[in-house]
């Protein structure tokens, strides 16, 4: 198809408060015997949105641990796990930030479907739905909650598994749940809506519809980052909805230089995907001439320092390891330089900006 | 629940000439032997558009008649010429503007629930889904190809089948179809999305999920009917997506004074949706003295001519009957005006209004 036929989340709660919906919505799912497993983000082992939780008889709380960005092997031994201590389910909920909604997914559908999660990193390789999956974001800017993905880093590549039967069956966009995030963890994920929407908006590929959604994505990143000097309930709001727009003009766009690089750190040396994004965005004047020079005032406004000389002492084979992940993801340089991005972008040069990283 | 668990349409395709997609889109849709029914504004009867619909064996196209608001014996006599004459059918389509869109989605529903559309006029009174539906607007601006409701005239009422059955399955929103609309019925369909956006943006009900959609349909609203002197492509691409956008803001707002008291023309008058809120909005300057301002110099600079007097001539009985059904309409009210809104409209004043139409 020329187009994409893009699938939508199947049902959205927002509002301030939501999460306590949960139970609720959670009832006309459940079948008898089966019971719900929430994946939360184990930054919230002593919060008190674990109390929170709408467990009934049999359901379980399984913290995920997301100091790494999720791999393979991690889904496949979490689905295992469940599958071993629980037999069917009714679903999982995943509570977190971008990589607990990555795991929830992933964990969905390697419950339903055979082999390893790595068999299914491409696109529509997934064979069967996945069980019901909820998604609640404690972090906004990673746009996973809508996402056709999950990405994954798995033994030779840092892929998703995006398919039809990726996307939540339910998402709840409570924005109190951001109210306490650390600052530095949410300017490094808002920044990824920020970065992902410059990427689509300048780049080749784009029509009205991921215009639309992007250019309100950016919108509401620069209301919270750049017009207000202090961060309120409000700012909760907009960067949850801005997160949620910035997620669906995916749809027919594709990030460029600032991801195809970043992808690159985390396979090799596991940084996280928000910040990895930061570090790399804050040395491509050249790309980005005007947005870098906003962001850079941003992270100056919001207090936030951007790591430096993270790559130096790496190796040889170091520097080809991320190269040669980079350079694999050709749509998001074709995107981002047009058709012939490897005559703009050879090696050598891409050596060198990993070297300034 | 305090904020409404709200059911997205599944598939969403945007593009230019996507609609040439329709035929791979239906193909796993298809059950042996069942057709796929085309509901076809009959605007298109003697149009290219009609030769474009990827019949298979066994497919019908029926025309249906837009001419007025669809009521719901209307849909009653369509789904029942459709079960005698088809059985059992894999779906059904509707191609054309606003009623096209809403007779679909209720002749679906109607095909597997029991009793009369009438019975299921309301809140979450529908009992079964509905067979598979799709939704291919040829006009923007009404919001039906994303809403959960599908307006209709009863016996007694004109008031939508409002169910989570209700979106559609599949949206196709491909522009090209709306390049060759009638200029005034473009305007007064437009309108019904700037003046939905201007009544849930000024409401007493709007969170930040409304809020940004309604913000960016107006604004591509203004984009089209006034920052540019003539219409072209982007223009249809631009009114379809804040169609779109205005439609998702519903989500959590309501409409207002220009629908509550529109509903009451139509009621009695049949008078068609966009245009009737034309009329009343036109005369709103004491609830929306901005917005009706801007309306007059889009109506002015696009040329067209609002409707007036439409209301001469009519008796007791009949301005009664118009009252009646309009402050039926309470959580119309409420939003617009408060809690206080019977106090703010007495029947008398509202009575003066429909003599000024």
């Amino acid at each position: 198809m020329k187009f994409r036929n893009f699938k939508m989340v199947d049902y959205v709660v927002y509002g301030r408060g939501s999460f306590n919906q949960l139970d609720e919505i959670l009832a006309p799912r459940r079948k008898s015997g089966a019971p719900i497993i929430f994946l939360l983000d184990h930054f919230f082992e002593k919060h008190s949105l674990y109390s929170r939780i709408p467990q009934q008889k049999g359901d379980a709380i399984i913290l995920v641990d997301v100091n790494y960005e999720p791999k393979t092997s991690y889904i496949d031994t979490l689905a295992d796990q469940i599958k071993k201590e629980f037999g069917t389910v009714s679903g999982v909920v995943g509570i977190g930030g971008g990589s607990a909604m990555d795991i929830a997914k992933a964990v969905s559908l390697m419950m339903n479907n055979p082999g390893k999660a790595s068999d299914y990193q491409g696109w529509d390789l997934v064979k069967f739905p996945g069980v019901y999956k909820a998604g609640i974001p404690t972090l906004s800017g990673t746009g996973a909650e809508v996402s056709r993905t999950t990405v994954l880093t798995g033994p030779t590549k840092k892929l998703g598994m995006n398919s039809d039967f990726t996307p939540f069956d339910q998402i709840i966009l409570d924005p109190e749940l951001t109210a306490n995030a650390p600052v530095n963890q949410r300017f490094y994920t808002g920044m990824d809506c920020y970065i992902h929407c410059i990427e689509s908006l300048t780049g080749t590929f784009l029509n009205e519809f991921s215009k639309s959604y992007g250019k309100k994505a950016l919108e509401l990143c620069r209301k919270v980052f750049i017009e207000k000097n202090d961060w309120d309930s409000e700012s909760d709001d907009q960067l949850m909805m801005a997160s949620y727009a910035g997620g669906m003009s995916i749809a027919y766009s594709q990030v460029g230089v600032a991801h195809a690089v970043s992808y690159g750190l985390s396979y090799l040396l596991g940084t996280k995907h928000g910040i990895g994004n930061c570090i790399v965005f804050d040395k491509l004047e050249e790309f980005y001439p005007e947005a870098v020079k906003e962001f850079k005032w941003m992270a100056a406004k919001n207090k936030i320092d951007i790591p430096q000389h993270i790559t130096k002492g790496l190796g040889e084979e170091q520097f080809d390891t991320m190269i040669n992940v980079s350079l694999g993801l050709k749509p998001l340089w074709e995107n981002a330089l047009g058709k012939d991005w490897e005559k703009i972008m050879p090696k050598e040069k891409l050596r060198a900006l990993y070297e300034k990283l």
